[in-house]
């Protein structure tokens, strides 16, 4: 079945529109008709050729909601008609201990949303900037959003599930203090996640500009982090941080906030090293730098209708598909408030 | 009361005899007529001021064994002809969170054996390279070793502590695989502790030769860590890691190690930065980079039960006071298996 997305066909070059293909949805399977596709950071690494190894085409999207189209003879958790999202993971092994655990985002053979191997045709995975997708039904997540706030679900796949699941694996709550180290697209999230945990919010910014944003999102205070004086304040405070910013900076501004036994979780992967951090101020009070990549299956489903209750989605601005490539470099220039989401409707245009 | 000491009269000195003074044993003060004093790396950084700060006359040691002499009014939990030890800790502020929880280690008004504030002349405290001490009952161990192993006990009270808070605050027991890396001072100790613990231990070294050494200090597996292959063999298998080599160097080749959710605990800061770890090894399997900073009281005590109760003690060369400055060379060298102590009586000569 040949299907409208866009995509790109060189790392030189900009998306376009293309017609893939989609498998006949297998016993398993379930077909989703994509209604909404956020944009995440990783798809223009993946898309220019950032990170090694894309494969062209390239047809990124890891953020997607839909709606089920059908479904295989074997499909249990899933009817046609249902709301559904399909984030970055579309299979792994299945049996190991990280799949095991639910925890496919961890498994050595995790088959990504785009650019993984498949022996669906073109030999990799195309992503979700595109009309229609079929995913393994257990990888395919339940959506109890009501449908006017489908298009604000659709960031919760990737920059929802990726700061979730440090903030409760790191068993953030009430009478916690958290940082969320950058207000985008993840630090957003984790903003609002952190608050609706219970925690007291400190969220960090190099922007004086988002001081008031940050508070609207849910932080209870919001610091300046060029701002030696705000900084200090907060010495030895935190009982845990999550960094989102994937720049190089330095951290060790950030682990001497935390206090003895506190962790800094890095979600972003910088295409530089960051500077090393100081082993004296971890060793001082016995804190921690750790990372988290997405989340398993189960808490996505955990994620989602936590939110749902919570009445959480993303801050988003809708973009046709034709706006894509704009949308990129207004993104590289953070003028995003927070994420893009592409109104798969404007495919068929 | 005047005594005899070792110490430095400045960073370019070599240590010589000097007379110090010791306070009158107050209420809660307990005096120990030293029998030992193990000697550690960090000595040899002090009397050279190789960390910013030291304080002269420096007279080193942290790793104190001896005979209690006299006990203040107040002192309930030992009486004279005890069996006793001090390690790096004399006095915290004994009211903090830290000192609540029973870790005076992280306590930020910790008062070290040598080099910090005090009200005793000279105004900072004098280490354990001397015929007698003076301290807080709160500080002072209770040693239940027989007398005759005393010597190697000594090094329990940095070397030990050191390396058994973080096996222990990690969780290391029987069904886990944990690395020690470097065969050291610390990392012999390391090796005992772990292997009493019940896991499976593996030793990493640079030095061909000590791979049967570790074996009989209770290594399972020994790495030699320039051998590729070797190390390729332990890829996303261990648990948690004890890191004990101060020196600068590539830590990425050990958190490949690391299953997911493993954690490296580092025990010693480098002069000059580690090259910065990969984010990504982080990320990709939840792995944590740590610090730890010897042990608090309570715990130290615990050690210390434990390592009588499992036959355990450093392995230790024995010398005389006037050796110290050849000891301190073979240090340097890594020509010591696996820990200086001096015998005390030779002061008096």
């Amino acid at each position: 079945m040949t299907i409208k997305a866009y995509g790109a066909h060189a790392s030189t070059r900009p998306l376009e529109p293309m017609g893939i293909t989609r498998r006949i949805p297998g016993e398993h399977d379930v077909q989703i008709a994509i209604a909404y596709c956020g944009v995440c950071h990783s798809d223009i690494h993946q898309v220019r050729s950032e990170w090694a190894g894309t494969l062209y085409p390239c047809v990124p999207g890891h953020e997607i909601v839909g709606r089920v189209t059908a479904v295989g003879a074997h499909v249990d958790n899933h009817q046609v008609g249902d709301l559904v999202g399909v984030g970055c993971i579309v299979d792994s092994c299945q049996h190991c201990d990280d799949c095991d655990d639910g925890l496919e985002n961890y498994c050595d053979h995790m088959v990504g949303t785009y650019n993984s191997p498949t022996p669906d045709a073109p030999g990799h995975t195309l992503g979700g900037y595109s009309q229609q997708i079929v995913v393994h039904e257990r990888y395919v997540l339940r959506i109890r959003h009501p449908e006017a706030q489908l298009a604000a679900v659709a960031p919760l796949l990737c920059a929802g599930i990726t700061t979730y699941s440090p903030l409760r694996h790191w068993k953030v709550g009430p009478g916690q203090k958290v940082g969320v180290v950058g207000i985008g697209g993840l630090g957003h999230m984790g903003i609002k996640l952190a608050h609706a945990m219970g925690a007291h919010v400190v969220a960090f910014t190099t922007s004086e500009s988002k001081r008031e944003d940050a508070r609207a999102l849910g932080a209870d205070e919001v610091v300046v982090s060029r701002n030696a004086g705000e900084m200090a304040a907060h010495a030895k405070s935190l009982d845990f941080i999550l960094n989102t910013v994937a720049a190089p900076h330095d951290l060790d501004a950030f682990v001497v906030l935390l206090k003895r036994d506190g962790a800094m979780t890095l979600v972003g992967a910088p295409a530089s090293p960051h500077p090393s951090p100081q082993v004296m101020n971890l060793i001082g009070k016995r804190r921690s730098i750790a990372g988290s990549m997405i989340g398993g299956i189960p808490e996505t489903q955990e994620m989602l209708d936590f939110c749902a209750a919570h009445g959480i989605a993303a801050d988003i601005e809708l973009i046709r598909i034709d706006q894509i490539n704009d949308a990129y470099e207004r993104m590289l220039k953070g003028d995003v408030k927070y994420r893009f989401v592409i109104d798969a409707a404007t495919l068929a245009g």
